[in-house]
């Protein structure tokens, strides 16, 4: 991937999250300070878990780990107005693991609080800020990408993808209320935005806020929307709720996540690095060949692991179970000692994982494959 | 009307041309050179005429004075390969006579080359670019507008009017292809834009240069457009012009007119000054008293006017019969005559005008009442 432009540190270990790119040791502490947003505290976890039974493995792992007015939507909510989901994907290319991970929370949160998701395929930014990219390609993706979102079990009537390309009539009136209100000064120190930026991606940051106010164009009820997604987008947010309550909306609220570390060391998983990350369309083989290779907290030999133990804090492979493939805390915590002690190998851990990997795509594809059928129903409605 | 950010000039005498802004004295000699444009040569017009019967009087009178490859165009049409007419209004208020201006030109080239008129209602941009505008005020002016556009006799099966905020879906994925060749760089020194300019008039002319090339997204034939407009557009065509060719249409052509003077002395009929301007919706009382209180070559008095004449150069009357009250050639000749010698005193001219100008209203309103019935007939055909 070219950009034509790309904000970005000068240092290949210096920790950059942008919305274009995540590189370097990610330090979350640090993002939730520079960023100004609020840790997930205990008493808010408390008032999210009394509204959802139990507290989703995500948040009890700290995986969804910083809010904007979370507790402000929660609050309104028990106070009777409700709250729309909206987060989006960039359909630069085929979905892997890391994608599906705050999709499954967003799936859970539509269930639990019985609420619509409005869902946008930035098919338009992708090939804004790609020099390489062409709208066939990015809308390709948008339909692609989509099979992947509805095989994670969202409701198709309360579930609206805006595809930004098809749906531009239905966003573009909120679209010019935000942009007539965002200077290029403040378009530029917030983005990084350069002389040699194309005048598409100035633009885009207002087509990125128009799904926030949608709602209440399509029924007339004024209520916030919350985003969940991955908090290299918090820039996007900071911008719309500056002028959220100029327009006469709520704030839109968000609710951030880690990246699922790639199969390499350290950094995102990346869909622009293949061989660090597990597509939903990868085969079996191919699969087992990515866990196979992956980046470990082992050690050099079987007998000095034996020995000394491994370091399950630094591995891939344990972050698969950690994020996904290890539902149960009691058994995550018994596999961390087993690591630890040097009673579990890796290649044991891995031959686990290659296991539930292929089982978990299998019936995903499963799912993708049906919602072929169904696409059109989740399709926005007008 | 307050621009958030109007580039202009600083001395008030000055020429300004802009896409927001004309004042001061319009030199169009100059305008030609500074914008590199081409003048239309005699063999130019003798090729036209050749297709039209006779030249039409906004030609005959170098109403329109200026091109950019309508040489190519003809040549191409007499090769056989036809074009399309793209043209526009920003609807930030009523039409006045100005405007119809290079329409009545437009609707004599549909109609002599049987060739399709596209027509973009620029809703959005004149939201963006004035501070105290509405999206319902600028699109219900897009609408009284059209009204005013179909009163000029335009053929609905060729008439393919573009609502921009309505119609953002079928421009959008061209607007994209060119917003992406145009750096912000190149933009801001094209328009002048500044650090508080917003982002959504940054983007703008992206959306301008789309209708350019709809035709072949519609029709899939490859064909030039010509745009007829004032000169004050120019700086779009040329960003336009730019790119077309690498993005595999033809350039756009243009034929550049004069603005028809206000009232007042020097400078445009301008919206914006409503004393200068005789807006079709006047009733003839209004159109009366405008009328009279214009600016004249006349002299302080009957007496002395008799005597020395007055000069028709300066007047604003004059123009009225120059550019649309009087067809006749001759007849013109003789009023100016008349007029230099004192034969002919300023009432005389202005009863004549008025009563013109009304029965040219009355018939135009007529019209304009029953488009209310036939405007969808107009809206692009999707």
């Amino acid at each position: 991937m070219k950009h034509t432009s790309a904000p970005s540190g000068e240092n290949n270990n210096e920790m950059v999250v942008t919305p274009w790119e995540v590189k370097g040791k990610v330090d979350y502490e640090r993002l939730i300070r520079e960023f100004g947003t609020q840790p997930l505290t205990d008493d808010l976890l408390k008032k999210i878990s009394s509204h959802t039974d139990s507290l989703h493995l995500q948040l009890r792992r700290q995986i969804f780990f910083s809010h904007r007015d979370l507790d402000t939507v929660m609050n309104l909510y028990e106070n009777g107005t409700k709250f729309v989901l909206y987060t989006g994907r960039g359909p630069s290319g085929p979905v892997h693991i890391g994608h599906l991970v705050p999709w499954i929370f967003t799936r859970h949160l539509q269930e639990k609080f019985g609420t619509r998701l409005y869902f946008q395929m930035t098919d338009d930014e992708k090939f804004l800020i790609d020099d390489d990219a062409s709208l066939p390609e990015t809308r390709k993706y948008a339909y692609e990408n989509a099979l992947d979102l509805i095989a994670i079990g969202f409701k198709p009537k309360d579930t609206y993808i805006i595809y930004d390309v098809e749906d531009m009539d239905l966003l573009y009136d909120i679209t010019l209320e935000v942009a007539k209100r965002i200077t290029y000064s403040t378009a530029r120190s917030t983005f990084g935005f350069q002389d040699s930026t194309n005048i598409g991606w100035v633009f885009w940051p207002a087509i990125q806020a128009a799904p926030c106010f949608i709602h209440k164009k399509l029924t007339g009820e004024n209520v916030p929307a919350l985003i969940p997604a991955a908090i290299d987008q918090d820039p996007y947010w900071r911008v719309t709720r500056d002028i959220a309550q100029k327009l006469g909306y709520y704030k839109p609220a968000q609710i951030h996540c880690r990246f699922l570390p790639g199969l390499g060391a350290g950094g995102k998983m990346s869909a622009s690095m293949p061989e660090t990350s597990i597509f939903t369309m990868d085969p079996p083989e191919v699969v087992k060949k990515k866990i196979w290779n992956a980046f470990t907290g082992g050690k050099g030999t079987a007998a000095e692991q034996r020995k000394t133990g491994a370091d399950p804090a630094v591995c891939s492979i344990f972050q698969y179970y950690f994020y996904l493939f290890e539902e149960d805390d009691a058994k995550l915590a018994e596999r961390e000692r087993k690591c630890r002690a040097g009673e579990m190998l890796c290649g044991e851990c891995k031959t686990d994982l290659v296991g539930k990997l292929n089982k978990f795509l299998e019936q995903h594809r499963e799912r993708r494959e049906k919602a072929k059928d169904t696409i059109e129903q989740y399709h926005i409605k007008r």
